[in-house]
């Protein structure tokens, strides 16, 4: 049976989202977009356009689980506060539609798509896009949001040589494991 | 016409609210309570407890406007971003029921309040219990989302003497005229 992940990666800006599909060991790309949220507009209004956008995409993709980003990097309290406002906005649009959000750390996400736990954002977009086979790599913001739901769907389906036990830098004999795990996966 | 206004005190772990009514000068107390988060469970989960829990009182209480304080005071990162969270689910769900969510910074409050943007938190409270003919003082977080919905309704109604305007200490001229306000408010 295909699970299908949503994946977001909420900013207060821009919104990025990621549908895949997981079947058993592969993973298809539905779709991906990003919602812009008007900069000069106040917060409250933002994320009065957010809510209805992201209940509007979850009804039409009916995913089973919902997947976001933990917030760790931060260049102040005041972005902090704001993203962390829009993040709440999604958490509670999806609740409303009894979705449950996961939640993953930015290591984790990198390292469950190339198997390196501090790889290069351009490294993460590059494998989303051959993991998922896509003509080209999406855009940014979309492409965190892919990031964050094929994290979601392998993680749910690891194997136990997978990121959760591979040592941290990603080198020896979990990474080849992963390697093989990730390679068997784009056939 | 009487207007209503629901006001916020929402924190990651209690969420205050207080319902007022301001028909011309005279401002009534509805009602007011604290939606209780469980401290153990991860943040998502507070957040799909307490967005149908505002939901339902917006339903109840039909308030014309809702105000919440703006996040000023922070102890640290982490809990600005659980704060911040909450706070976004909170708009979140106001918006969802076509609720407008107005933002009032904690010295206006204070202020329109008490007459003194520096009051001390009691202060505002028994105040508080003051101007709505309250038995007694409520519970913190729901003396401070009354606080909150009694300041956006004092705000939108104001002489130009009253507290925009009122100089920095609240003594003087400003502070005279507001104090004969707020006293014919009490009447």
């Amino acid at each position: 049976m295909s699970r299908r992940l949503i994946g977001f990666d909420p900013g207060s800006r821009l919104c990025g989202w990621g549908v895949v599909d997981a079947e058993g060991r592969k993973i298809r790309h539905v779709d991906n977009g990003v919602i812009v949220l008007p900069a000069k507009k106040p917060l409250t209004e933002r994320i009065a356009i957010l809510v209805p956008k992201v209940r509007e995409l979850i009804a039409i993709y009916r995913p089973h689980r919902a997947a976001a980003e933990q917030i760790i990097f931060v260049r102040n309290v005041r972005a902090a506060v704001a993203l962390a406002q829009v993040r709440g906005a999604l958490v509670a649009a999806c609740s409303l539609s009894d979705l449950a959000v996961d939640e993953y750390g930015p290591t984790e996400v990198k390292k469950a798509i190339t198997g390196r736990g501090r790889a290069a954002k351009e490294q993460v977009a590059e494998m989303v896009m051959r993991l998922l086979n896509l003509p080209e790599v999406p855009q940014e913001d979309a492409a965190d949001a892919l990031a964050v739901a094929l994290a979601g769907s392998l993680l749910a389906d690891a194997p136990s040589q997978g990121p959760r036990v591979a040592s941290g830098r990603g080198s020896g004999k979990g990474r080849k494991a992963w390697e093989a795990y990730v390679n068997e996966r784009k056939e």
